[in-house]
């Protein structure tokens, strides 16, 4: 959890509560019951963590440590695709050690933030039999922790990265021959995200594509890859199986809930999100790429 | 029609023949008649034109005059998604004034290439009620040429181009609003090319998307969009109707016979192509998308 200073083309914004657990969990909230592990200072307000478990997002797994929170400062371009970090302090999270409660360690639909991989290896070794197991991480782990970031690919069961990360990950350039040297170092299924041009999900020699939806109004792309990892894994859990049908909802439904998050800055639009509006748009994507009449 | 220098990551490759009425017409060539309107100079090979005939694609209206054959030398970054003009040779192509032949007078879909919108204009002048009219365009015509490019618009029924065109053409960064802003210049319907990532297409407030068919091996982009339009119009008059699912079948018409282009050097790929080969990546492109079981 975090604070992000957002440097919008909309107008600047300070103190805005993110992080990946914060996105993650209201995305997922919005389909099943949502556990969060993450550590906040003693700066971060009791109302804000209230408020989540409301929502459906417990936060009996969020520690609160002497210290300031994370926090982020980015500048996004006019185009919203490129962004500049201009500041980021570790704070209590530079010694975070994710401990869970009890009450966490029968989790069937677990998701790994982009955290060192040795603590991904922590939090998996604390959770007894969970039923899929997804991650996600970044160029500085693939770069820096390629050894222990293979320890934890092989013990996932979704991999779930943007294109760039693909690629270095697995040192080709083209996307199908990458995900297929990445599926080979464990993951038994990947989705590489692609912000506005949608996610593509490989298993096997299957794969399958789900566009982002067009949006007319884009404000504040912060958090929708993690908007989009959570509602899949929300909607996964909400099904209760895993079969094709299932996780192609789920990817639907993962561009779904992240194409909100962008309609406005920080989570105020996650917040607001109901059933209704949700399943329009589900209906709206669908139709996008529907063939037949 | 041209002739291609292309150096690209796999070699280089001097004299390709191509240009946008070879790739057009070859993709479209799978579907139905179709009849080119190009220049070429003297150094054009007769057989080349002999062989485009032998496939369906009518050279009755490629004029051959006195000099060189248009002339183009790209280089390819190792991705294939970035490309720098090393050198363009207008030679005959700088004086061509379209002349169609009486036989084509009556042609039902027309594709007006990328070419100043004066001679779009007289092109579409000779011909007698035509049925759906297409064209491409380019930044250059956008920035330097947007009056009379402006009456070509107002003339088509379906404007192709990418979507940086699109962008510099609505003065506008966003993809819905902008498609919004530019088929309230003229046409009908418009389709956004993005390469790698697909293809948007909007009519009314109907949007309709399509992705590209992931390739395992990438050799040659040079000529991808135009055989994408070609082999999309050749679809429309194959079927005869322009309703919705004939235009989405389409789209994926276009995607597929692209993503053939992109296998080989030149046109290869699309003049080795067989029904069979189409209806199978068809059925790939179908399934890449399709969410119920």
């Amino acid at each position: 959890m975090a604070f992000d200073d957002l440097d919008l083309p909309s107008g600047e914004f300070k103190n805005v509560v993110g992080g990946s657990a914060t996105y993650a969990g209201l995305a997922a909230s919005h389909f099943t019951e949502v556990r969060a592990v993450a550590v906040v200072g003693e700066d971060f307000p009791q109302a804000t963590l209230d408020d989540l478990a409301q929502r459906g997002v417990s936060c009996a797994g969020v520690e609160r440590t002497a210290g300031k929170t994370f926090r982020w400062w980015g500048r996004y371009a006019k185009d919203l695709v490129s962004r500049t970090t201009l500041d980021t302090q570790l704070n209590v999270f530079a010694d975070f050690k994710p401990k869970l409660p009890q009450s966490y360690t029968q989790t069937p639909y677990v998701l790994l933030g982009n955290i060192h991989p040795a603590l991904q290896l922590e939090v998996l070794a604390q959770i007894k039999e969970p039923r899929l197991v997804a991650a996600d991480t970044m160029n500085f782990w693939i770069a820096g922790e390629r050894a222990l970031l293979g320890e934890v690919l092989k013990k996932l069961d979704l991999l779930v990265i943007n294109d760039e990360e693909l690629r270095q990950l697995a040192e080709t350039h083209n996307l199908k021959r990458a995900a297929r040297a990445v599926l080979g170092m464990g993951p038994r299924r990947l989705i590489v995200k692609r912000g506005e041009f949608g996610a593509l999900y490989f298993e096997g020699e299957e794969t399958f594509f789900v566009p982002a939806y067009p949006l007319e109004e884009e404000i504040d792309p912060t958090g929708a890859g993690d908007s989009f990892a959570g509602a899949l894994l929300g909607s996964l859990a909400q099904r209760g199986t895993l079969d094709r049908a299932a996780i192609r909802q789920a990817l639907h439904t993962g561009a779904t809930v992240a194409s909100f998050c962008v309609e406005a800055v920080g989570t105020k639009r996650l917040c607001a999100l109901d059933q209704a509006a949700i399943r329009r748009r589900m209906t709206e994507l669908r139709a996008l790429v529907h063939l037949g009449d």
